[in-house]
């Protein structure tokens, strides 16, 4: 397997647990990487995340450049990473909404070294001290390329995530916005605000903690999540976030006034209903 | 250790968990177990969680009788254990709502004999074959004695959940509806919505196989839960259940009009806000 100087700009979860990876099954020989953070840089520079901190100029110098930060700042810092670099340079993201940033990187002239892709993984926590090399295992990419595109840079990121254990789909971007904000946004959004919820009603942190077995600690994990990556996330998303969340308010009223009713029979159609998710979510236990 | 006869009326996941349990580590020289579904009942035997198959008036006669049924049903039982057993018995229950149960038993001359407790463990899988032997090892059990109930027979309870690695934690019924309301029941109605939502709205199950690990399967995970279980469960505790979720609905219009006017402060303020629970769950991880 040929072996590529990567950089990674943005040193969280998902940039430095791509690196781990890459640098594990030898696809990497020398990692280059930045972050607004200091700390974070030395964390990855300690763990041996990466090899050396550089500045935009010299992370821009690599084969393949992957831009790991929050989805507000995507696209400026891809376009100046474009500016900079040569033509064999590959240039990523990983952001979970993509509709902003194709639009937006295509209108700079060298935008078909730019593979838009949001890796389907990740955890609760942030920052390279919770990289995992095997985060990308079994878990699906989505790519987002330009009909346009340069194939061989769009092959090279493929043939990098596959690397990782990763499967590829692709998908537009319209459609990807869509899809995450039904699935994966509204899913962290329930969750925040569960957390909110239960830490207001349950003045007890110990009973809190006592009871969460009981489905809380399950729930609630999401609501870990970072405000730096989500904020942007439901900004940049607003409205497929705000018609699945109308959606969503919508089915609780309808549990809130079946059991208020004590309308058991439509408290049992409704769960049932919800339960046909099992054959949905147990397909991925192949 | 001395070793008990024990019945187990019920034969889902947490009645069969416990007697796994308790065979496992010598609690239990004997079990016995019943259910309304005779398939369970053969499923418990064959695979030895239980060793015979028996009426209620077998089952009554053993030193301690769990009653393992739907919370709609438990207080019917428990009484009707109690009036054929004897003095020697100890009746006690493991549902997910406490102030019917209890205020329902206490009508019962021999009520002194009946320890009501809920286990804070499961999965969202039912039945005897989703036993788990483990399942209680460092979870909360909250007992919800009478205060003039029989101290021996509430002994033996607390020594049998200690053997399977339970910790005890001690509750009024009243106190115990209401904050597993808050903490627990609203997880669950919290699930099953959003499993609905995501259903109806992502039409293709492949997109929310592909995508269901951006947050989805971990909270969604309780919506397989069943209707057989959570319906009595949600309107016994009705007042509880309702209130919180009110405050919940609310939390989610505060997000959703947030978002909606890309007020960006107001978004990351609540989700720093629901931050707040990572430290109220990390503690579990002691």
């Amino acid at each position: 397997m040929k072996s590529y100087e990567i950089s990674v700009i943005g040193l969280g979860l998902i940039g430095c647990s791509i690196v781990a990876g890459l640098k594990k099954n030898g696809f990497a020989h020398k990692v280059l990487g930045m972050d607004i953070d200091h700390e974070h840089e030395q964390q990855a520079l300690k763990c041996g995340l990466i090899d050396e901190i550089v500045n935009i100029e010299q992370a821009s110098k690599a084969d393949i450049v992957i831009v790991a930060t929050p989805v507000n700042v995507s696209a400026r810092i891809v376009k100046t990473v474009l500016d900079i670099s040569g033509g064999y340079t590959t240039v990523m993201d990983v952001g979970s909404t993509k509709k902003n940033i194709v639009e937006s990187v295509e209108q700079h002239p060298a935008y078909r070294r730019f593979v838009p892709t949001h890796p389907m993984a990740g955890t609760e926590y942030s920052g390279p001290l919770a990289a995992k090399d095997d985060l990308f295992q079994g878990h699906t990419v989505i790519m987002l390329p330009y009909s346009d595109g340069d194939k061989d840079k769009e092959a090279l990121v493929e043939q990098m995530y596959r690397t990782l254990g990763a499967e590829i789909v692709k998908m537009t971007p319209e459609k990807h916005d869509v899809s995450v904000a039904y699935v994966s946004h509204i899913s962290h959004i329930s969750s925040y605000a569960l957390a909110l919820t239960v830490l207001n009603k349950e003045r007890s942190e110990e009973n809190i903690t006592n009871l969460a077995a009981g489905g809380f600690a399950s729930t609630a994990r999401l609501a870990k999540s970072s405000a730096d990556m989500w904020v942007p996330i439901f900004t940049e998303n607003k409205d497929a976030v705000v018609d699945v969340l109308d959606e969503y308010i919508e089915n609780l009223i309808l549990f809130k006034h079946a059991i208020k009713s004590s309308n058991a029979d439509v408290v049992r159609t409704l769960i049932t209903q919800a339960n046909k998710v099992r054959e949905v979510l147990d397909r991925n236990k192949k």
